[in-house]
């Protein structure tokens, strides 16, 4: 069972902001920059590319919608996207406020309190639609 | 005009592995990794989730088909996906055949010959369907 799986079952705390019957998306919580979400299909599935077309169409609806609500609350140039999936094999779509190359690198990492999360995923939640 | 527009009018050269009436992929002339290949859409916007829904939609579909025929052609461990554009202001996802994290951080390139992206791209096309 993937970490991700064990956040979904709630065996796992996290700083929840959007879930739906096949979806979930939750703060990472080591960022590489102030907002950085991720977006996971409840069906635990190792390779975005794997995903059948449909449910990978769903999962690319669903984190577009997240990427709006991040627009919203969080001050970036712009937000970006990015699949990697080598370290857990459970798809999960990253998407993350940027300002600069750097925030894309998964190198530098900022350090939030448990309130920063709390509060921002209270803030990006109530931007949902 | 951008330069990917410069390419889709054929201004600028590309080699080119797919295209249809609102989408082009062509190799990344500047690869972090053999395969490295940008799917843009031939309308010029600048931030992917400035898109209207259903293009951006269309424009992952056409994405997940170029993976697929990636897939096929290079050895990989995976297909990453990563949207950036804090350089060239013109939607693009690059799709990017990975071995380690370092082949998504945009930070060490690859050099092919002309020859070799010219094969290349035959094989992707090839596989594209």
């Amino acid at each position: 069972m993937s970490v991700f799986t064990k956040i979904i079952t709630g065996e796992l705390p996290s700083y929840k902001v959007a879930e739906n019957d096949s979806f979930i998306a939750f703060l990472d919580i080591n960022p590489n920059a102030k907002g950085h979400t991720l977006v996971v299909p409840k069906k635990e599935e190792n390779k975005i590319f794997d995903l059948p077309k449909n449910e990978y169409q769903e999962l690319m609806s669903f984190s577009y919608r997240v990427a709006k609500a991040l627009e919203k609350s969080v001050s970036c140039k712009r937000i970006g996207m990015s699949v990697v999936g080598l370290e857990v094999p459970h798809v999960h779509v990253h998407l993350i406020p940027i300002n600069r190359m750097a925030d894309m690198q998964f190198i530098e990492k900022v350090k939030l309190s448990n309130d920063e999360f709390v509060e921002l995923a209270r803030s990006i939640s109530s931007n949902f639609d």
